[in-house]
């Protein structure tokens, strides 16, 4: 029995849509330097982050025809993910550098290794620029650096925003440290996609111990706790025009609109905290105007149409998730969605190529 | 500026509904000796829970409107209750002792305070039969106990079922030693409603340092990340009839069934984990046949309609969740969705007969 799921198959391929482009927004890559030092900090052991070493050391260790397929395909930036892209009837890619990127290194290295994916990146959309586009990765060890590296990724290598893989090391990005990252971004007028990783060892416990801490359940709740904590602590008032995009539909924050917004108030009107202070709108305000979802991992209507019916149809975006989740029967599914044709042009292709400017 | 929050106002009552009884079924109360033993914890910091530490302490010293009204309100039976269930047009209250009731006792005085207020409690609902239903409170640090005081509490207390404050002192019930409490569940043929908790010290950290370990998003990851344990150590193919309670709209779990179902197989495939092992079923099949999920917290028409949409509509109850979220608009909005009379009929009161036998 095979453990690739529903693989495509290459003899039956999707083909193109009927009247739009099929924009795939959230899409991992890896290059081969950043793997070896992975393997270096998994041999050394340096880092204290369980769900950094359980994930890396599984992708990077097991035989499973999982790991090593997704190995082998998210180091590609040429032929091979372009036939998958062919056979799963992707037009495009918004490539990404996967997590946690380099936010698991001491500063000055993830600086460097930031700038080298980001070099070798924009290489790959250089050879092919009608199939790929690219997002830059930064280090937010060093929050002047990462803006600095955004800026040269979007002004001179025709990146389309920033991706930053959750927590560094247990730290958030509400922590105004980091707010130099927001500051470039918004000047820049280019979102910020903040892709999931496991939750920090602070909170990873009992996911882990239960086998829930990756992409089952810990990347959700995780980075969405990321994006309630920016909401909370005020960093849409400080940049009311910064556009953070998530994935796998919202990471379930657009499910629960009502009870933050009824929460958040009672929790300000209590003074129940020192940390939650009064916000100049409603966290579901925020919500639909700060933020772009991405249907990454969940190709299913329900989701998908929920988040279009809450959100509105100019902020729900296609991905994939390749190589993680490479489905052709998927894309097959989403073509089929019982959905008006503008806004499922609106879903694949229109609204990335407005928020990405592609 | 007041701190409750759209206050029912006596003098503009719900008023019965055309063609179906209210019941809510995830209404709290808490005896005084509770409290008692509450503040005793709380004073002598013996209890290693910065949940429960913040939580109890913010409810039983915080001088806001939200937190007296809701420490009056939660510790009345009799008639203060039932005005407010009438001002708000609530026929029946399933009652529970709350969280996390006995859970952060030792066994001996958390088995005796769960005997005490289980006797309290069908007191109450003995003087109001008409208005007050009960579910056994029970304390999981003793598992023969508490399969017995459940036992005890359906066959001679005319309880309903059985509530289980999420975890126990960090402690989830996906441990077999916790089983016999399912086992008597599923002999009695009862529910069990896992209602939430703060995230355990285990994982609390980040939620607690920015405010958002409560009902505002904490409650519910921590309470979905239990019910997911539940599924993925195989507690429903040992106990297959039985039947689990969620608020909050199943803590959002209905929303996650394609990912949860697609990551379970990858994991259980690529022998990623020890702990993850196949299970009979995928995760969604339990999550329709073995769980029942109430709207508590959740007054909002697209998150009840997607519960109702994915698990099917005899699986959607409804609950306002009293005293905690006590507004009457609330009730005026549900009794207005777009829904068919019979499913609104089936939300509002057939399927809380059927579940709990009322």
């Amino acid at each position: 029995m095979s453990d690739t799921q529903n693989p495509v198959n290459p003899s039956t391929p999707v083909g193109p849509a009927k009247g739009y482009r099929r924009i795939a927004t959230e899409e991992a890559w890896a290059p081969p330097e950043l793997f070896r030092q992975y393997r270096k900090l998994l041999e050394s052991r340096v880092v204290d982050d369980p769900g950094f070493n359980t994930m890396w050391s599984f992708y990077l260790g097991s035989p499973s025809d999982r790991a090593r397929s997704i190995i082998e395909k998210i180091q590609d930036l040429g032929e091979q993910r372009i036939r998958d892209m062919d056979a799963a009837g992707i037009d495009v890619q918004l490539l990404m550098l996967t997590s946690p990127g380099v936010q698991v290194f001491d500063a000055p290295t993830a600086v460097s290794l930031a700038r080298d994916s980001n070099d070798q990146l924009a290489e790959a959309v250089r050879r092919h620029p009608t199939r790929y586009a690219g997002m830059a990765a930064v280090a937010p060890q060093d929050p002047q650096a990462a803006a600095k590296e955004l800026e040269r990724g979007v002004r001179q290598l025709g990146f389309k925003g920033g991706v930053i893989n959750d927590h560094t090391l247990g730290e958030y990005l509400d922590d105004p440290k980091f707010w130099p990252i927001f500051e470039a971004a918004e000047a820049l007028d280019v979102p910020i996609y903040i892709h999931p990783n496991t939750p920090p060892k602070s909170m990873i416990g009992p996911f882990l111990e239960s086998g829930l801490d990756g992409a089952i359940y810990g990347f959700a709740v995780e980075t969405g706790l990321h994006a309630l904590r920016l909401i909370v602590k005020g960093v849409f008032d400080r940049f009311p025009k910064l556009q953070i995009v998530l994935g796998h539909t919202g990471e379930a924050l657009p499910f629960w609109l009502y009870r933050i917004d009824y929460m958040h108030r009672a929790t300000v009107l209590s003074k129940r905290y020192e940390s939650v202070k009064p916000l100049r709108r409603k966290p579901s305000e925020y919500l639909r105007e700060n933020f772009y979802v991405t249907n990454s991992g969940v190709a299913w209507e329900p989701a998908i149409r929920f988040c279009q019916s809450v959100l509105g149809v100019d902020r729900v975006l296609y991905a994939m998730d390749y190589p993680y989740q490479f489905v052709a029967d998927e894309v097959r599914t989403l073509d089929a969605m019982d959905m008006p044709d503008e806004d499922k042009k609106k879903f694949f292709q229109l609204n990335a190529e407005r928020v990405f400017r592609l």
